[in-house]
């Protein structure tokens, strides 16, 4: 029997986002004991404070949503983010790069990235599935593989496109048992929660997760 | 006789945006003799090298789309940005904050890109009018003022809404002359770039500046 709880990186990454609706998804995540809570850098010491005395983790985004940020910029950012108290470093592949062909500056993103974290928070690579052919998804997994990232994840929901079975599926196929996958981005029932996870999703993000784990208690 | 090509930062800041759609643009820029063009920071470098010897100027973006990294963040991606060829750092607002009423973070950020940028390039910044009320507008009209930041900017064109001729006549009338207003976000039509002038905007970030500068031509 899954336990959704343990899945679930409760998420609230929008920009009108208020310290009031951070302490709340906080709270949220320790009433429910989930596993982590995912905020946008600015309010990442804030979520510490309040989730501190829990088990709960704190994740943050960075070079979010667009990918488009500086090699330097987004290492520094991840850094910066973990001074402040994150656990999770989820990063935006640089989509615009990787579709030029621009390997050499794919890769300078996440050496740079890989370098800043040095090994004091988990790396989560989210590689914007809705706009990658499948070929694309099977090359950018095997970047997640090469430089050892925790995990690829796919989506940043602020794209044309969340989280598919599909997607997932072909995912965690790739990386096999080298990376864990997060799906991510228009999860919004408890349905498809867990046909995520039946495709692989080791990891879920969501900001519907009252609706999903209230759903999962009626079972 | 306004000549609308004075006014335009030529704008590409999707995620998708490749290397050739910035050389694209880039060559729309100096063809047109627009007054920038406006990149995201990992393209910065290239426009640069694709702009040489003309009179265009590089705009980029600074915690971009949402407001939401870290002040220390936001400050290095504006000086990166810069070293990497950058004349003009649109930065946006911490607009979760300023809706939070923490002014005091609020003002870390405009602290942190003002100290780093340094003088060394034109600041704007973005206070994304969507998601503010007009009292809202006026605050951070003079938030930008208090700070001599040199625009302040309606949208980022990632939000809820654009650059309208209510927002940007409230902004010019509330800096007056201490700063100047740059209007983007859904600018389509060469009627919506004369409008939005008269109402006191004094450049134009639009992704449609073609189409707009066409239809100047047969007036």
């Amino acid at each position: 029997m899954i336990n959704l709880r343990n899945y679930i990186d409760h998420t609230l990454l929008k920009a009108t986002a208020t310290e009031k609706d951070i302490e709340l998804l906080c709270k949220e995540a320790v009433d429910n004991r989930l596993f982590a809570v995912c905020v946008n850098p600015i309010y990442v010491k804030h979520a510490k404070k309040c989730i501190d005395g829990s088990d709960v983790k704190v994740c943050t985004v960075v070079g979010f949503p667009l990918g488009a940020s500086s090699p330097a910029a987004i290492g520094f950012e991840a850094r910066k983010a973990i001074e402040d108290g994150a656990d999770e470093i989820d990063f935006v592949l640089a989509v615009g790069a990787f579709l030029s062909g621009n390997m050499s500056l794919v890769r300078d993103c996440i050496k740079s990235i890989v370098n800043e974290v040095n090994g004091q928070a988990l790396i989560k690579m989210i590689i914007e599935t809705c706009y990658l052919t499948n070929e694309q998804i099977i090359e950018a997994c095997k970047l997640a593989v090469e430089f050892n990232l925790d995990f690829v994840k796919t989506s940043t929901g602020f794209g044309s496109g969340g989280a598919t079975v599909e997607h997932v599926k072909l995912m965690a196929e790739t990386v096999g048992d080298n990376c864990q996958v997060k799906a991510s981005g228009g999860i919004g029932t408890y349905e498809d929660a867990i046909s995520l996870i039946n495709a692989g999703a080791d990891r879920l993000g969501t900001s519907r997760t009252l609706t999903i784990i209230n759903k999962e208690s009626d079972k």
